[in-house]
């Protein structure tokens, strides 16, 4: 089942060098999520081929422009493109003045359902749950109330060993309960252990996203053991104390919270204008966590 | 004395193909205005090696996001570059309230003056006048209030024959009156007309911007004998049934207006998001104007 992340965006404030402010998309099993939106998202939909009206779900992590002001747009060229399925739209209080007041002046009643979700940038929560997949916010420590969020694949099934089911003549319709780990009692009383014909479930998969922050240990317990990490690691460890008054972090601070948290992968991002080569940050932050990559716009990552 | 507009954008409302939603930098001798400033301009000044801190004064034609969604992400970009210079922003009542909200939840208070000026939709004004430019309003008329701008250069110099200046002693310091077409008296009383000292000035040059708006004589006294006309052709005459929903004009249209009103050239743009080839909107307008040009991204255009 797929699960991945597309970059579309991996600069920080001040867009440079053709990188563009954050914004993601994962594809958990074809069903499409957002996070963060910056100014021109959908330009970068359309430059990747994704099509925006596959999203179901939009998060936004924080008020600052660089992560929320492609929303609008975007949300207007759905509108204009026709799309008629629901929108679920999580963000901070406010988030909603914002869209009101601008669709209000452009006279905009958009077609679609948009439901908005305010966040809770005090604590974590919830905020999306299925069969296959949980997302959740959890507190970070920015300028202004911020979140990060989490996808956790729920415990995926057990493979079914088919050639023993058939060979024992169980039922077809008993297929799924024995994957899900159910026992199966024959007709004549025969009990069929589901341990005994399926194969342990893969793990299930992980990702946290983290931006924007300053370090702290508040949020670590949210991210722990995941698969992937984006990190923010908007500057150098030189800048550490710059990082600190904007209240973001170093690639060696992001390396760190990764060894902590146990993650299994590493991918940096929002990176500073002042960074045109990108390289150094890699090497400081692959010599305390190795599994560190620099995301890339354009790239799906595997989680 | 520079004059000349680049075209930052040329999309209707959903972009694509590598098209941007509108926004212009005009050149008036090396003091830049902005007119309109869709999603994304701060990347497309960055893309063609303009600094927002050159801009000195930015217009905004109406509250549809293709015209001014990338107005905030433009203003943060400078305040954290470090803008200290005032900067003068035109438009209609509620863009100001559409700053102030995303200011208020991203907690940022900017460090320059940001001066807003509300535009009116209902009749021309004079917006901003120096010794060599004349900037104006006119009402266009589109779905919502709308306005498009003109650009006049003041009467230029008569270039002055330097020689002739010479050999008849007359001090320099009154060569700037000459050019002025005033006469010089010489202290023996003997008059020195400027007619006869100066060649006749050039033409004064004029820029009129229109978009968005649907076909309508009301403003065409506002565009009378431009050197340089940019006029909104986001359909072809086909689909002049969608222009007049829309309030939009035809390719075909706008050339007949260029013919109307006298323009020297005239340049498209706005082009709805159905056409990939803009070689028949070009032709449509090309058969009644033949001084018509396709907008293109990056192209400073001579006014």
């Amino acid at each position: 089942m797929r699960f991945e992340v597309l970059v579309l965006g991996n600069s920080s404030a001040t867009p440079m060098y053709d990188r563009h402010p954050t914004s993601q998309v994962i594809n958990f099993n074809e069903q499409l999520f957002m996070v963060d939106c910056g100014e021109g998202t959908q330009m970068q939909l359309y430059r990747y081929g994704i099509r925006s009206n596959k999203i179901s779900h939009i998060f936004i992590s924080h008020l600052h422009g660089d992560h929320y002001l492609g929303l609008i747009g975007l949300l207007s060229s759905m509108h204009l493109v026709g799309r008629k399925t629901d929108l679920h739209l999580y963000g901070p209080v406010g988030l909603d003045e914002i869209l009101a007041v601008q669709f209000k002046y452009s006279d905009t009643q958009i077609r679609y359902n948009l439901i908005f979700h305010p966040t809770n940038p005090d604590q974590a929560e919830v905020l999306f749950e299925s069969n296959s997949l949980k997302v959740s916010s959890f507190p970070l420590t920015h300028r202004i109330p911020c979140t990060g969020f989490r996808f956790d694949e729920a415990p995926r099934p057990r493979p079914l060993r088919i050639a023993d089911a058939q060979r024992l003549k169980i039922p077809t319709a008993y297929y799924p309960l024995l994957k899900q780990g159910i026992d199966y009692t024959a007709p004549d009383g025969t009990i069929y252990q589901a341990t005994d014909l399926t194969d342990p479930a893969p793990a299930s998969r992980s990702y946290a996203f983290c931006s924007d922050t300053i370090r702290t240990p508040n949020y670590l317990p949210y991210v722990q053991d995941v698969d992937l990490m984006y990190h923010e690691a908007t500057f150098l460890q030189e800048l550490v104390s710059r990082a600190k008054e904007t209240y973001h972090t170093t690639a060696q601070e992001a390396a760190e919270i990764a060894v902590e948290t146990s993650a299994k992968k590493l991918l940096l991002g929002h990176y500073s204008a002042r960074y045109k080569d990108l390289q150094p940050l890699l090497e400081e932050a692959q010599a305390i966590f190795p599994a560190t990559e620099l995301s890339q716009e354009g790239i799906w990552y595997l989680i």
